[in-house]
C-alpha cells in the first residue's frame, strides 16, 4: 500500500541539529508502515492514495509519553483533592469496582481523544493490560504498555509481573505494540521488589516506566522512612541500570538532577496533572540544561482531565516562562521536540520525526483555520495557538486511522454508549 | 424572531448564590435579543426556529474581558522577547506600518476564532477604533471598545480622545456596541493626562479600561519616577473614581489589593499572556479572597497567541493550583464565573448568565465528543477538558452567528486571503 502526501508544508528535523526544525513544502511517500521517501519517489512506488497537501501541515504524530488510558471514565470526577486523597480515596476505590472490560472501553475513549488531537503513540501504565492491548490492536495506535506493578518482596512469581510477561509474549508479533515493566512508584514498591523488577528488566532487555518524585508528601515520607529521595531510592534498587522513563520528577532535591542526567534517565513531564494535583512545576529548564531527555505526557484523564497533547504543549511552553520570569525559557522548538522525537527516543521507537525510514506516524493539520492564521511561524502556532482540533487526518504505521476528522477504526457512538453505562454502574 | 432550544443541558446561576452554578435539562425561549423564558413559554411566543438540545450543553457565551483584536496578524511573530522589547521593538513598529483597514481584517480574524470557541462578547483596546466597530457591526458579536489613549498633558482636545468620543456618538444606537475610555497604562499616560481622562469619564458617565502592574519593569520604573506603585499612581490620578477594568495586575505590591478591593476595581487576569511575556502569575486567589471581581481575558494574539477562552479557562484553573501547591485553589466554578458573569458585571452588560431578561448570548456545545465524555461534571469538563472546538452553535443578541460550526456573518475565506496579503505587506 502506497500513500503520497503531495506538496504539503511539513516539519522536518533540522539539517545541522535535529531539534532546529525546518519547515518547508514537501511530498511524502509512504510504503506499508514506513516513510519511504521525501520529495523523491521510491523505486516501484505504488501510488494507491494521494492526499492533497494544500493548506495542510504535516507533523510527526505526537507522542504522549505518560498516561493511564483506562482512566478516562474518571474524567472530571476526582477534582480538587490532595494528591494522596485523590489516589487512595478516589482513584483506587473506583479502580477496585471496575470490571476488566471497562478498561477496554475507557482506553478506546482516551484513544479517540488522542487520535483526534494528533497523537499517534502513547505510553500507558495500567492494571487491565489485556484489555488495553486489545483496544490498541483495534484502534491502530502505536503504544508502549506497562502493567502497573506493586509489591514488597523479591518475588519473581509476582502475579502482576507474570501477567505482564504473558501479555508481552502474546503480542510479540504486533509491530505497533511494545512493552516495558511498570513498577508504580517508590511508595508502592518496596526496595526488594524494585530490585527484582530491575533484575527481570535486565535479563529480558526491557525498559522500565515508573512514577518518581511526584508530590512533596512522597519526598517527605521517603526521607522519613528511607533517609533518601525517591530518585536515590530508585538508584539504589538498581532501576537506573536499565533504560528508564520516569514520570513527573516534580519535587527534585539537590543532587537528583545529576543522578538522572548521569544515568540517562528519560523524564516525562506532565504539566497539567502536576498543577491540578497541587504538586507544582517540574524543573524542566534545569533538566534540559543538564542534558536530560525530557518528553511530554498528559497523565491519566483523572488528573488532567484531557488527553490532548496540544493543551499539554501549550502548558509546557508557558508555565516555565511564568515560574522563571523570562519569555526566553522553554521555547516552541523545545516543546515540539519533547512532544515528538524526545518521546520516541525515550520509548526506543523508530518514530517521532519525518525522515525516510521512520515509521509512517503522521498527523495532518489544517492551516486554513483561524487559530493557525497567519501561517508564518508554525512551530509557535502548534504550541501557543492550536487547540488540537486542527488535526484533520492521522496516519499510524502507514494506515489512515482518521480522515477529514472521521475515525476509521473506532465506532465512537458505541464507545460513548458503553462509557455512559459504565459510569452509571461505577457511580461516577 | 423566536428561537427555542429544546431539552438541552444548560448551566444556570445557582438558586442560593449565582456562582453555585446548577446544571440541568431546560428549554430556553429567545425573543428578539433576549432570553424570554426558561421552561416557560412566553405568551405569544413565535416559534420560528427550534434547536434540538439532545447531546448539547448551553452555556452563557464567554466574555473575553481584555484583548486587542487587531493584533491577530502578529500571532506567532513576536515570541520569546522581554516585555519591553516585545512592546517597543516588535509590536509598536508593526503597528506603525499598519494601514487602518488592516485592523478591520485582523479584528475579524480574532472574532472568527472567538466565535468558534464560544465567546460572544469581547472588550477591546486598539488604535483603529473605527475599523473595529465596523468589523463588530458585521460579525454580530457584542463588544465594548476602547480607543487606546496615551499622552502627557491635561489636554481635553487630545486627538485620540476626540476619535473615541466621535466613534461613541456614531454608534450610540447599536445595541451590541458600547464604549469605555482606554488610557493605555501608567507608563504611557502622564498623571495630568490620566486626570483629564478620569474627568471626562466622570462627566460622560463612562467606564475606564487600563493596563496596570503588568511587568516588574513597570513597577520598578514607577517607583523610581513617581515613588509609588502603578495602582497608587492610578488612584492619585482619580482613575478609580469611575468604574474601572484593570488588565493584568500581576505584580501587585503590599497595599495594592486593598486599594483595588476598596474602590471596586474590576481585574481582568490574562494568564497565558502573563506567562508568555515572562511577567509571572497574577495573585488571583488573593484578589478573589479580598472580594475583587476577577474576570478573564486572552489579551491580544501577539502575546497569547490564541483568542480561545477555553485555553484561558484551562490555564486559570490550573496555574494557581501549581503556584499555591494545593488542588483546592481556584476551582472550576470560580473559573467559569470569571469567564462569564464576572466579565458582564465588569463591562456593565446585561449578559453573562442564562436568566430570563438577559441578552440572548449563548454558546451551544456538543456533549457527544470524547473530550466531554463522560458528561457527569460539566463545569469541570469546560475548564479542564474542553478545547473550545466543542462549540457547535453560537447565538449573540438573539441572532445565530454560527450554526453547526458554520459561520453565518463572516466570510472566512475572504478574511484569510486578506490576512495573507497583509502579512506579506507588513513583513510578518
Amino acid at each position: 500500500m502506497g500513500i503520497v502526501i503531495r506538496d504539503a508544508l511539513a516539519i522536518l528535523p533540522g539539517v545541522q541539529a535535529a531539534e532546529d526544525f525546518q519547515i518547508g513544502k514537501h511530498t511524502i511517500y509512504i510504503t506499508d508502515d514506513l516513510i519511504a521517501g521525501i520529495d523523491q519517489k521510491p523505486e516501484g512506488f505504488s501510488e494507491d492514495r494521494v492526499i492533497d497537501g494544500k493548506d495542510r501541515l504535516v507533523i510527526p504524530g505526537l507522542i504522549n509519553a505518560h498516561t493511564h488510558s483506562y482512566m478516562s471514565m474518571m474524567r472530571n470526577s476526582a477534582d480538587d483533592l490532595s494528591f494522596m486523597d485523590w489516589l487512595f480515596k478516589r482513584v483506587d476505590p473506583i479502580e477496585g469496582r471496575m470490571e476488566p472490560e471497562d478498561a477496554y472501553w475507557a482506553s478506546l475513549l482516551s484513544q479517540i481523544e488522542m487520535i483526534r488531537s494528533g497523537t499517534t503513540t502513547f505510553h500507558d501504565m495500567q492494571m487491565h493490560i489485556h484489555q488495553t492491548t486489545k483496544a490498541v490492536s483495534q484502534s491502530g495506535m502505536r503504544a508502549v504498555i506497562c502493567r502497573g506493578l506493586v509489591g514488597d518482596s523479591y518475588d519473581r512469581e509476582d502475579v502482576r509481573l507474570r501477567q505482564a510477561l504473558e501479555e508481552m509474549e502474546a503480542w510479540k508479533d504486533c509491530g505497533r505494540l511494545s512493552f516495558r515493566l511498570g513498577p508504580h512508584a517508590p511508595y508502592t514498591c518496596g526496595p526488594d521488589y524494585l530490585r527484582m523488577v530491575a533484575d527481570v528488566a535486565k535479563e529480558k532487555g526491557l525498559g522500565i516506566h515508573i512514577h518518581l518524585s511526584e508530590s512533596m508528601t512522597e519526598i517527605e515520607n521517603m526521607k522519613k522512612d528511607h533517609g533518601c529521595t525517591p530518585i536515590e531510592y530508585a538508584l539504589r534498587a538498581g532501576i537506573f541500570d536499565v533504560p528508564v522513563i520516569a514520570a513527573h520528577c516534580v519535587q527534585l532535591q539537590e543532587g537528583d538532577i545529576s543522578i538522572l542526567a548521569e544515568h540517562g534517565v528519560n523524564v516525562v513531564t506532565n504539566p497539567a496533572s502536576n498543577m491540578k494535583l497541587g504538586n507544582g512545576f517540574a524543573p524542566v529548564p534545569e533538566l534540559l540544561a543538564a542534558g536530560v531527555n525530557v518528553c511530554l505526557g498528559t497523565d491519566g484523564a483523572a488528573s488532567n482531565n484531557a488527553q490532548n497533547m496540544f493543551r499539554e504543549m501549550g502548558h509546557l511552553a508557558l508555565i516555565h516562562k511564568g515560574t522563571h520570569r523570562t519569555p526566553q525559557c522553554v521555547g516552541a522548538a523545545q516543546v515540539f521536540e519533547a512532544a515528538t522525537a524526545a518521546g520516541a527516543r525515550a520509548l526506543q521507537l523508530n518514530t517521532g520525526s519525518i525522515e525516510t525510514g521512520r515509521k509512517a506516524d503522521l498527523a495532518i493539520l489544517r492551516l486554513d483555520v483561524a487559530s493557525m492564521m497567519p501561517n508564518n511561524n508554525l512551530l509557535a502556532a502548534l504550541c501557543y495557538s492550536a487547540d488540537g482540533s486542527e488535526t484533520d487526518t492521522v496516519i499510524i504505521d502507514g494506515k489512515i486511522v482518521m480522515e477529514n476528522r472521521e475515525l476509521k477504526t473506532i465506532d465512537e457512538e458505541m464507545v460513548y454508549a458503553k462509557v455512559r453505562e459504565m459510569c452509571v454502574r461505577l457511580g461516577l
